[in-house]
């Protein structure tokens, strides 16, 4: 099963990411450890995080990159894309089973609407700050992202409620 | 100056878009008497009432459309692409000056966020629902759609106060 | 009907554009002048000089630019996206009805390809040199780009000849 | 380094890709037993051919799949995409290093001539058939496809010669 994780770019000891380092880590740990495929935009910030904690335990990271990037040194398999940042999300998210949002900005918020748009179940990591956060304050019924219904959104405070989730859908 | 109008599709007849049809079509119409292009998404619902408002008034209205859709019927100018509803969104955006917003499920939502994501500035027709509401509820300071702060989000409750924003935007 | 023109870029003063300058605004006037909506790469070289051509005799000309790019100062619609030369030209061939190709280096070839797998009629515009004489060697029992032989390739020698081939498609 | 190999679609059972069965599975087996990372349009035809053989020898195989594309059974990654087979393509081609072409009707011309365009080495498997053949017979000083000269292409008859080839490029 391949797992997007979506969140804050940015230098990874800086804020807003540097104040939820440890956590990211540990996310792409216990997501390598458990058996899962990590697809991430492949840059710094959360997605470097991630991707450092998967290759930890040996796991498996695909970075979809934007244009004339590099992406960051933990990735194994690296996708290169002529696109924009918001165009390879695109690909980013077909590829994906299921979205964990973690903080984020424009761009995060961009690719939970994506895969909420082509009905891919979304995870937020509530209390992570950013978009995932206000996606969280904004739901209809406590689930959706839009009227429609069409996928479900869930809640998570914990790494460990995200692998339970996790684990519930792959049965 | 190019004016895209993004929002609700769906039949002209029905919930959500038939409570805002009329304000949809003088939308489209008080565009093209004062010179805007409209640019949409070419098909029905909020896009084809902006597109009956301004063709009564011979305007221009850009219609970019997602694979083997013929648009409606309103439309000076069909751009045909090979691409999905999401995808076709982005050329959509591009081409736009600025972006308004009018109800609009999550289709609507993405393409406020890459306008935004992209520095294009955004008006939000409050009042109209779906996620124009939403946004205007989330807004950071009132202005921003994320903690960057880079193009400011503006609030409309009248057609005419979309004129005045965008006159103020022309000059 | 909405007739593609795809050629060299470059500047118009210089070989190799310059040297096909004349009848590449012969080719824009007369498209325009029956009546036909040109569809271009909106930038230099044969691009510019068929838009030139058609704005003579108040034509329209759809350019549809790749990102950061302004087009040529003859462009009645200006098509922007985010996308690379490549990329756009897929929504170029998408959005018209028949293709003509005049010289042209490796990003004219793309674009008559893309053509042809979409089922696009061609129209070869022989002996002005480039991909367009190349692909009007190799065809394939003197009509068709591959094996499939999904659609025909024409080959014109005139500005004429290209008119009544347009007309006859046209019926 | 990322290899890819672009050719005939179609039933691995039948003319033309039946004629070239053997060869395409050899194909990819060396390739991945001489550690290259085989990156492919992830369907049937020679990309089928070409992954059967590299999973034979636990090779990593990298399908770049259009909408709603399950792909061959032997890859080891799947890239999924939104986009249509010529789209898809770009995404294929620039993941990878240099470009191997075998057989191949108008799709594989694409994926050629988009290498070309972005620089990428090429190496024609003559003998194959298709537009490999065609591009061979083409080729400006019988080195380049267009003439801008910005990238070489070269002739190999055998896989001997392409391990050659690919071996002088990685060092």
């Amino acid at each position: 099963m391949n797992v997007a994780v979506v969140g804050y770019s940015g230098p990874v000891d800086r804020p807003p990411v540097c104040e939820i380092a440890q956590v990211c880590v540990e996310l792409g740990t216990e997501l390598a450890k458990n058996g899962y495929t990590i697809v991430c935009g492949g840059r710094d910030g959360v997605m470097e995080l991630v991707s450092l904690g998967a290759r930890r335990v040996n796991g498996t990271v695909i970075g979809v990159l934007p244009r004339e990037e590099e992406g960051n040194p933990h990735l194994t398999v690296k996708i290169r894309t002529p696109f924009d940042n918001v165009t390879r999300s695109l690909v980013l998210i077909e590829t994906s089973d299921v979205v964990v949002s973690v903080g984020g900005e424009v761009g995060t918020a961009i690719e939970v609407l994506v895969a909420y748009a082509k009905g891919k179940p979304i995870i937020l990591f509530v209390g992570t700050g950013g978009w995932t956060d206000r996606f969280a304050e904004v739901l209809i019924e406590g689930r959706f992202l839009d009227s429609r219904r069409n996928v479900a959104v869930h809640k998570a405070r914990t790494v460990r409620e995200i692998l339970q989730l996790l684990e519930a859908m792959r049965r």
